[in-house]
């Protein structure tokens, strides 16, 4: 393991520390809820988007430690969203980081009732846990924005909409801008927030979220090709059973690849003026195109 | 109609106004999600939640106008509440605010969907809309722990999982102190926090709150079991088909109706040191026990 590695699973371990905390109800939280709760959010993961939170947070010169609730934040909402994915009216999946799905393991309804029940968490540790009123009302704010109907919601109904019709490279860039890219670049938006960043920097980085947003949807899309079940710990070729248009089914494999490494490269180019702390996050950027899950 | 009425006729019109505006949504919202927002959202209904939040702000010397927007957020946090609870997985349910439910009239992915749009959307209007930051993050916290898992879906999870069981008046009133009071009294919470009311007022209204959210359960119980559908907007007589337990099935129907109107009597000594300004909740809360539908 290099530096970086070493490094990012000493912040992967800190953030899963935090969740598990963050995981632990007062009364008042069923059990079975509780554990369905716990199950789904501490599931081996990459913890992509809560390092994002971090290294954004570094890169503008904040403190990673004031970044933790609004990173954790971020890692609930996308569970959320995973969760009620993996439902049997939507993607109908089985398999998730390796394990039953929510539902299957626990039932539907307490699927979809842990799924609700991180949304409002997601916000609640933000303005406990935040270092002012200011940082906690934007982050919750730009969180709820990328959350929400025009964005990761929005995205997510015409993905399924989109499942059996034909689709342009646009179409589908605009799907995944918003199911997948937005949380992304809102993981770098809220990094920037909590170090007190300038605007400038807060939408450079919101930028460069959105193009490696897109590159980890085309990276995606082709691991599920060539990937396998076991190392995905998800279903995988059920894209292209369900002809559904991916990035490597409309470009082809070789210029997907290529233009999730360009996607990469331009977006590296955006951090130029950020200076020695936003190493890591470039070493993260380049992490998400050449991962093998 | 009397002056209160008069009265909260026009606040709920500005509701619903309020709530027509935030439901058209910019470029990314799909148009059938946008469709499913606004046929949920935009039914008839009391618009309770939203009139306590006004009449609180009201009751601690507030504008009603800076607490349209956290009014708005509890009306969309309760809307996807509703949303969720009709699910086939849920209650299943076909008919609410009398029109099918949203699942009946889009589709399961759907109503699933919307339901998680709103509640980002709540946190989102308060966000932006709120005359400080520091009005919008004391709100935003204090709405999520009312949705959380330690209330609002903790009570639900109770609630599916009571419904085979027998129960006894205490576990009755904890599962509805979650599930229908905590929302009730975050309205009145928000209501004193857009007003800048002291931490004593707020207490105070929040504790008139979970008083006045058992009573409308109670009630709501009542009429349940006396009601017509076509009135209630909604299938009734369910409780008791189902098996489930009930205020009039633990106390019988008498007692329970006592029992309503002593926690209203004992709720409006509360607001005692209120003077005038509290009045337009006095009379809000009277109705709350004697309402047909």
């Amino acid at each position: 393991m290099d530096e970086l590695a070493i490094n990012m699973a000493a912040e992967r371990a800190l953030v899963e520390e935090h969740l598990d905390r963050y995981l632990k109800f007062p009364a008042g939280c069923p059990e079975r809820l509780q554990e369905a709760l716990r199950y789904s959010v501490l599931a081996p993961g990459k913890r992509l988007r809560p390092l994002l939170v971090l290294m954004a947070a570094r890169a503008c010169g904040g403190k990673t430690a004031d970044a933790f609730p609004a990173a954790c934040a971020v890692e609930l909402i996308h569970t959320y969203s995973l969760i009620h994915d993996d439902l049997p009216a939507m993607d109908d999946d089985d398999l998730r980081r390796g394990r039953p799905t929510c539902h299957r393991q626990f039932d539907e309804a307490t699927a979809i009732l842990a799924g609700d029940a991180l949304i409002p968490l997601a916000f609640e540790i933000i303005c406990r846990d935040s270092s002012s009123p200011e940082i906690a009302a934007r982050c919750c704010h730009q969180l709820a924005i990328a959350a929400g109907a025009t964005q990761l919601v929005g995205g997510q109904v015409d993905d399924l909409a989109a499942q059996f019709h034909a689709m342009d490279l646009e179409k589908l860039e605009q799907i995944h801008l918003r199911k997948t890219a937005a949380m992304i670049a809102v993981s770098l938006s809220l990094g920037a927030i909590t170090a007190s960043a300038t605007e400038v920097q807060r939408e450079t980085l919101e930028k460069f979220g959105k193009n490696l947003g897109l590159a980890f949807q085309i990276t995606d899309d082709l691991l599920d090709l060539q990937g396998e079940e076991v190392k995905m710990g998800k279903r995988v070729r059920k894209d292209r059973d369900l002809g559904k248009l991916t990035y490597p089914a409309v470009l082809g494999s070789q210029d997907s690849s290529r233009l999730a490494n360009l996607l990469v490269d331009d977006s590296i180019k955006l951090l130029e003026g950020f200076g020695d702390g936003a190493e890591p996050l470039i070493s993260l950027a380049r992490f998400v195109v050449s991962r093998s899950r």
